[in-house]
């Protein structure tokens, strides 16, 4: 239940009557990962889902991008955990009439994607089903979680990476369009930022969440498990390539644009208020990769989005709307 | 990759496929459960797909039955492990213009199976799909893992309960005909033998597998993986009270009918040779569930099943045959 803790809508509607049917047999839901303390480490938990149609078209992706991306997408949520993943379980359904190929091709992205972050396929399951469909179940380990929980009044909110890129990708397609390379390349081919995930707890990460949902939505998330605000500065929000471009075909502000796309999968962060850009600028040596100051944490509820100053409203993805 | 180590037919070539697809990027593939050893015990994993149309039809089950089903399908790789659980993870996809209690009330199903042996759900997904999609992903906790692979020249084989209920009730199905209530149960509400895998590994099991695709491919997957013969005496098959009549409309003996027939969850498990039927006998006292001798291992390789002393070949279940 990854998005379990707020939210209007169908989607979020049918996760509240999942929590009223199961009642105390639940754990505790809501976070990236379930948590199992078996000794003194944690067993960090979670599962993805991603169906035909729905997370993904055949005329879009190749099958061992398919693969990627779904594993991607769930280890991902590790990664919005800093555990160190250990594997993956992978469900797989495939029309019964398919080339007995496409089994072996999308595990091979599969199969990629865990060897990435230093995992392995650790089981799985295959069966017959009307479209493809991949179940990625991922386990990672960490003595030290971070939670969505967490954030504290006077944190800054940090982002990893540049958004909007796979909706940029997304918007092509649906055009009739080929996206641009790198564009494409960040929905299918997203990186799970584990190491990241990683550098981000040792130096004292409050709160943690990966960007599925888009950003509006994801730091809604963070601020309602913290029972905190959460602002943004859209003005500030690093964006990909391709958004202008995109954006303008949408008759939406570029960072308007990329807070509403998801799939992305960097990291929203509440580091201490100590956390200088000085202290981000280590892990784009380290790692490649930038991290953006772009909001900040403080008393109350939800996430407020401002552009040049004005508050802006933007709501995320919801399967059943 | 519950079914990774033998047999012909397009489902095993598929998985043979993915295991050269994945190379050394997969793990120790081919039990029941994953095993991750953290500190001085295992963490034992499975995941477990069930699709509609073709594990399932909504006119048999009940939206709770099917929740139930799924989950105990995937527990019982615990038991077949002697495993205690933990609790599992589901990812659940239902169309999009369904009635959105059908999530709640699969769920619900879901959740009653985890409780019923000590486990909780402890996260999950949700996503539409083109039909109920129900992925199930356990964790268990074990400090002595029974595997596969162990079985021992001598050993005795035992199955627990009745075999042949499951398909006693498809039969019926098939037929159009509404099938009798205790076979009904057998196939949409199994119990997964949590409680007897741990009995038989703490007397000793030398290797354990539960029964999902029939006794003879089961029993050739404990052979296979154990570098052994099983030899079956189909005579000996305890049959549940359904199979009588419902092998008679196939024109099976019943044995045959009930050693071919899949899903029931029972345990096959090698004892060492010391263990006798009055040992077995304790399990029932305790537990209410029969455990009876149908076979032995000798050397060599397969099943071999017999039945008044003449062999007979038997196979098991392919999703894509």
């Amino acid at each position: 239940m990854s998005h379990l803790d707020l939210g209007p809508g169908p989607e979020f509607d049918r996760i509240r009557s999942i929590e009223k049917a199961l009642g105390p047999r639940a754990g505790e839901l809501g976070d990236d990962c379930a948590l199992v303390l078996v000794g003194d480490e944690f067993i960090a938990l979670s599962i993805d889902l991603s169906v035909e149609g729905v997370h993904f078209r055949r005329e879009w992706l190749s099958l061992e991008e398919i693969g990627w991306k779904a594993a991607a997408g769930a280890l991902s949520d590790l990664a919005a955990e800093a555990a160190r993943p250990e594997g993956l379980l992978a469900s797989v359904g495939v029309p019964k009439a398919g080339d007995p190929g496409e089994v072996a091709n999308s595990m091979r992205g599969v199969g990629e994607a865990a060897a990435s972050v230093g995992g392995r396929v650790l089981g799985g399951d295959l069966s017959s089903a009307p479209v493809l469909t991949i179940d990625i179940a991922v386990v990672g380990r960490t003595a030290r979680p971070v939670r969505r929980q967490g954030a504290q009044v006077g944190d800054g909110i940090w982002v990893t990476g540049e958004l909007g890129g796979a909706r940029a990708a997304l918007a092509s397609w649906s055009a009739g369009e080929t996206p641009i390379t790198t564009a494409r390349r960040s929905f299918a081919h997203p990186v799970p930022r584990i190491g990241a995930g990683l550098w981000l707890a040792e130096r004292g990460a409050h709160a943690l969440i990966d960007l599925s949902d888009g950003l509006a939505g994801d730091a809604g998330h963070l601020a309602a498990a913290s029972r905190v605000m959460i602002e943004l500065a859209l003005d500030r929000v690093p964006l990909h390539g391709a958004v202008p471009a995109a954006a303008l075909k949408t008759s939406q502000l570029p960072a308007v644009f990329a807070a509403l796309g998801g799939e992305g999968y960097e990291l929203l962060v509440a580091m201490p208020r100590q956390f200088t850009s000085a202290d981000a600028g280590a892990l784009e040596r380290e790692m490649g990769i930038p991290l953006t100051l772009i909001g900040r944490v403080s008393a109350g509820s939800g996430a407020v989005c401002r552009l040049q100053g004005r508050e802006v409203a933007l709501t995320g993805f919801d399967h059943f709307a």
